[in-house]
């Protein structure tokens, strides 16, 4: 990391969020745009959150049955015709290749977008019968999806994920299937990520292009805003007709499988950012921190150099299950202090020369700033505590932030105020209508984030038209 | 898995090696043809060896200061043409995209074939001064280079590898770095896949597109031909020129750094079935082994059933650091073995009504299928001891082969004679000339593997044109 670096300014929340944004993705270089248009290069730094995002996520998988596998990144055109929404969701979208080897392809190939139709194919090939059921498989890949305004993590022309299917006997299994996977990418956000989630069904306007219905979760930012952190879809029969993946089942009879998709994203890197930065940069939950603990020895001779970094080295000899980093850079300790903060390390520890004398350290909180002096013999003990506290005050927090901006609708008047005014989650009940749905959006921008999936008896009128309302839904400015 | 499946038959080596290496895949379910032309699905049995393979390196490379990254699928063709060696080597390989967001776009995009260029262009930005050396990138992805004729992991139009890229301040760094790596995957190969390499340098026709120097290693297949498994570039100067990828060094003076690159790919998972596998199918070696020991309960009754899976559970539950798998499926007991065989699992326990009279467990080796009475209170200890057997017997076995069809050649009849009725590797004297090289290529198909790293004094002619030698190398017909 060098010098010029290290000047990077962020711009006050206050002030103008998305460059906010842009400025703590740079300053803790997590990501740069790349030099292909909407493309992003992730950075170290960044890269080590989706590893660690990868690494609980894909042990959650394997605890349920989900096998990885690997299938093509470049699918047949007439593939994604099969499935009529399908394509027409995707097309606007696709990055298509033409020419391979010198020569114009024959047919042309699209670069997967998501990959349910070549994943189908092989289930059409690998399920016989009953046996073979549930299937349940997990990629991690790229996707490309050619977007025409980008912003890092949140939406890029080409991201990172991981797209589960499966395919099952019944209808019922399935959609027991859709259901765990968004519980349990809402226990995983809410549990590491420390990022309170809405979860609920989608609205026809809203769901994915081929499902029977889509789950997902949403979290708030610090703009209020609603984005979109996840999705598990219930496909119904839609693919496994157009793919023609049958089984023969129990009685001897053929039938087509029912299946699910379900998947997150870099994204999720966004919405930690967005949900936890502060105005000195990214604030990481201590669950997720591919470094927990910075220790920063602060010398001026090099015999204190040498005593300091000592000191420190006997203390992490101590951690357990405690990822720290010790700083010896040769760098003034204020500059390190700011590096640290910046790269969003939860917990900062400094020992200088007084402090050896007086053998206690001083802990940095990096999301209260609370300075709290510790014992060295106490250390082994007190860092992860202070490290579990960090974690739950950040949950909290992001939960209060939430619930103070999450608003009680109960006329269109209101509505429209609220929106332009306050934003945040508005429930307010609907419905049930797309074309209501739409109209909403074009006077106000705002969408249908979510049907949350327990409704308590619905009695009253659609806050829009006035009609009877079927749900009390979810509204937000969505990402 | 299914019973259709399950009648996959296995082509004998010795009838057609080709035909058994498809036969091998297709019975352990390792991957498939997609219908994509030339690319592959990696299912999950092939999966579970890359993820074992991907955990390992990793590691590896973690513990030498690198870092892993992202950098983005698609290439401006532009930056391809900087490095004029590269783009010559990789043109005829490119698939490119031209066509997306329903535009044709106004430069095309080269989908990765390497990504030399693009990341150069990225440390172009993030190197600005010799304190930001050395620099030590990784990336784990998919690249595509269009190939006429392929074959299951061997040769793929998309593959999965890791590219390692480095960038230092002087030039014996960057050398120290690339024969870093070699070694570092030579220990991997042999320690893990228990497959001996040869290694050494690439002559000029062999080596990478745009590099100085690549250092290369090669495995043995059971029908006698050469494997290029992995390979490591000293690049020189040529990309940072290319790129401006430029330092300043402790003297305040501007230099362009001197780089590395580095790859393996899913090329190893074919390097190990045609290192290990026999008419079964694939083996396995234990270090690698997704599963390690496959536990059979035998039974009759349900009341047998029952029984018998407790005896298996009892067992593992005494196993340390062994990965196993109790087979409990409703499958006669042959029809079990047999899948565990051709899934190249390397040890099998069984257990039957009788075993569990006597206190027993019957082991059966997958590499030499010894038959091993064990009672059951020393199975904890004699599992891990004969698993470490077999992995060293797969090596010892492997070596042994390849020293059996390594040859000393004297002459350019015996060469002749050797390549077209013995194949394997063929130590032989050779002048250093390129153009002497390409005739001994087109007139016996053999091409040279690598100049062995440790020259001894060169005495004598070159096997082909006859005139003074310069090196001792190993020719071979490569894959």
């Amino acid at each position: 990391m060098s010098e010029i670096e290290a000047k990077v300014k962020i711009t006050p929340r206050s002030e103008d969020f998305s460059e906010w944004y842009q400025d703590v993705i740079a300053a803790a270089e997590l990501a740069d745009y790349a030099p292909v248009k909407g493309c992003m290069v992730i950075r170290p730094n960044g890269y080590a959150i989706w590893e660690n995002i990868q690494k609980i996520l894909d042990q959650e998988f394997k605890k349920t049955e989900v096998e990885n596998a690997y299938f093509p990144l470049f699918i047949p055109h007439e593939f994604l015709k099969r499935e009529s929404e399908h394509v027409e969701g995707f097309s606007p979208e696709l990055a298509v290749v033409t020419h391979a080897g010198g020569k114009k392809l024959d047919e042309s190939l699209v670069v997967r977008p998501t990959s349910e139709t070549i994943i189908y194919d092989s289930f059409s090939k690998w399920i016989h019968s009953w046996r073979d059921l549930p299937l349940k498989i997990n990629q991690w890949c790229n996707v490309v999806r050619w977007e025409m305004r980008t912003r890092l993590f949140l939406r890029t022309s080409e991201f990172l994920w991981q797209e589960g299917h499966t395919a099952h006997a019944s209808e019922n299994e399935a959609e027991k299937e859709a259901k765990l996977r968004l519980e349990m990418y809402k226990n995983f956000v809410e549990g590491y990520l420390a990022i309170p989630v809405i979860s609920g069904q989608k609205t026809e306007n809203e769901k994915f292009a081929g499902a029977l219905r889509t789950y997902t979760f949403e979290t708030m930012t610090q703009d209020k805003k609603a984005l979109q952190s996840g999705t598990s879809h219930n496909l119904g029969q839609n693919f496994s007709k157009a793919f023609n993946v049958k089984f023969l089942d129990e009685k001897g009879e053929n039938q087509f499988v029912w299946q699910t998709s379900w998947g997150v994203s870099t994204r999720l890197i966004g919405a930690l950012i967005m949900a936890h930065g502060d105005d000195k940069g990214i604030i990481i939950p201590t669950k997720i921190a591919p470094v927990q603990v910075a220790i920063v020895p602060i010398w001026k001779s090099d015999e204190e150099k040498k005593e300091m970094i000592g000191a420190a080295e006997k203390i992490v000899l101590k951690l357990q299950d405690v990822k720290f980093k010790i700083d010896k850079r040769d760098q003034r300790p204020a500059w390190k202090f700011f590096d640290w903060e910046r790269k969003g390390v939860p917990l900062r520890v400094e020992i200088g020369p007084k402090d050896l004398e007086k053998n206690q350290a001083v802990c940095v909180r990096r999301d209260t700033g609370e300075k709290i002096i510790v014992p060295q013999s106490d250390l082994a003990d007190k860092l992860p505590e202070i490290l579990e506290e960090i974690q739950k005050n950040l949950f909290d927090r992001a939960l209060k932030f939430q619930q103070e901006n999450t608003h009680e609708i109960g006329s269109w008047e209101e509505f429209k105020n609220t929106i332009e005014n306050k934003k945040g989650f508005l429930n307010a009940l609907w419905c049930g209508d797309s074309s209501c749905e739409l109209k909403i959006k074009e006077q106000t921008k705002a969408t249908i984030r979510c049907i949350p999936f327990e409704q308590e008896e619905v009695l009253g009128q659609c806050v829009h038209c006035g009609k009877h309302a079927k749900y009390k839904v979810i509204f937000a400015i969505a990402y």
